[in-house]
C-alpha cells in the first residue's frame, strides 16, 4: 500500500533510497525511482528533502551513522578506559569491515556517495573522534592515561589506526594476519596514552 | 646519438621508460616507444628485460627505492633511536608528499603502476619496515625502547603512520593541519616504543 502524506516519513525515504541506490547505483538512480518506489509523487519526496543532493547527504549520514549507535554506547559505559578504548576501535573496525564484506555493492554504492558528500563524513568523523575524546579524557581522570590534550591524542589514535576503519584499506580487511595486524596497532597506540 | 648495445645498460632503459610512461601514459606506453625513444630496437630492449611486464615491474622498483636510499642513511646513523625514528619517518613523508606534489602526472601513472605490480609493493614495503626495525632493535639496546618484538613493533609503527605515507591519502597531504597531525602521531608512537 503507498504510504499517505502521514505515514510518508523521512526514514521511509531514506529506505527507499538506499533500496534504489543499490539497485541502479549512484550514477543513475534518481529522485523519480524513489517516489516510483514508494508509489508517491517525486513532489512528496522533495517536500521531505529539498533537493537531490540533500536526500543523497541525508542516506549516507543515515549509513555512516549506522556503526556509531554501537560505539557510542561503549563510549559511555561506566567502566575501565583502556578496555573501553580496545572495545571501542575493535568494534568500529568490526562495523567498517561486516559493511565491507556483507554486502559489497552497496559498500561501493556508499564509496561513491561519501567522496561526494565530504560534509557528512566530516562530521561524522568529528563524533567519533569526540567519543574518543571522551573516553580518553575519562581515563586521565582515572590515571590511567596521561596526556594534556585528550582532542588531538584523540585525533591520532584515530589516524593511527585508519588502516583498520578507513574503507581505503576494505581490500587489505580480507587478508590473513589482518587482526593481528590490528592488536598490534592497537597495543602501541595504548601504550602511547599509557601513564609512565 | 643512439646507444650502442655497450651503452644500453638497464639504467639507461629504465629511464626512457619513465619517460615515455609519462608522455603516453600507462595504458598506451609501449616497448617499441621504449626502443624508438632510445633509437634501438625492440629486441635490444628485450635483451635486459625479457618481458613488458619485467620492465614495468623493474621501473615501478626503481621508483619506490627512490625515497629509500636516504631512509637507509639514516637507519644506520651511529646515534639515539627515538631521534632517528623521528627523522626517519618525517623522511618517508616528505618524500611521498614531494613525489605526489611536485610530478602529480607520473604519481598518478606509478599509482597504475604498483595496483599492477604488488610483488615490487611488497618487497619495498619489507625494506622499508626492516630498517624500521633495525631503529626500533638499537632503541630497546640501548634502553629507550622496550619491545619483545622489534619486528612486529616496526610492522605497527608502519600501519599507524600510513596516513603520512600511502599514496591513497595524497589529497590529505595538502591540506592544512597536516603536520602537527603528523606530528601528532609520531609522538603517540614513540610514546608506545619508550621505556615505561
Amino acid at each position: 500500500m503507498a504510504p499517505t502524506s502521514e505515514t510518508l516519513t523521512p526514514e521511509r525515504i531514506l529506505e527507499a533510497t538506499e533500496e534504489v541506490l543499490r539497485r541502479h547505483g549512484p550514477a543513475k538512480a534518481t529522485v523519480v525511482d524513489v517516489a516510483r518506489a514508494l508509489g508517491v509523487s517525486h513532489g512528496s519526496v522533495y517536500r521531505h528533502f529539498r533537493t537531490k543532493a540533500a536526500l543523497r547527504e541525508a542516506v549516507t549520514k543515515r549509513w555512516l551513522d549506522r556503526a556509531t549507535a554501537t560505539l557510542t554506547v561503549i563510549a559511555e559505559e561506566d567502566r575501565d578506559a583502556e578496555s573501553r578504548l580496545r572495545d571501542w576501535l575493535a568494534a568500529l573496525f568490526a562495523a567498517k569491515r561486516s559493511k565491507a564484506g556483507d554486502d559489497p555493492e552497496l559498500f561501493a554504492t556508499y564509496q561513491v556517495l561519501t567522496g561526494d558528500h565530504g560534509d557528512a563524513v566530516a562530521v561524522h568523523i568529528d563524533e567519533l573522534t569526540g567519543q574518543l575524546a571522551r573516553i580518553i579524557e575519562s581515563g586521565v581522570d582515572s590515571g590511567t592515561f596521561t596526556t594534556t590534550d585528550p582532542a588531538t591524542a584523540a585525533r591520532a589514535v584515530f589516524h593511527a589506526t585508519g588502516r583498520f576503519h578507513d574503507p581505503g584499506y576494505a581490500r587489505a580487511w580480507e587478508k590473513p594476519g589482518v587482526m593481528d595486524d590490528f592488536t598490534a596497532v592497537v597495543d602501541l597506540v595504548v601504550r602511547g596514552l599509557r601513564a609512565d
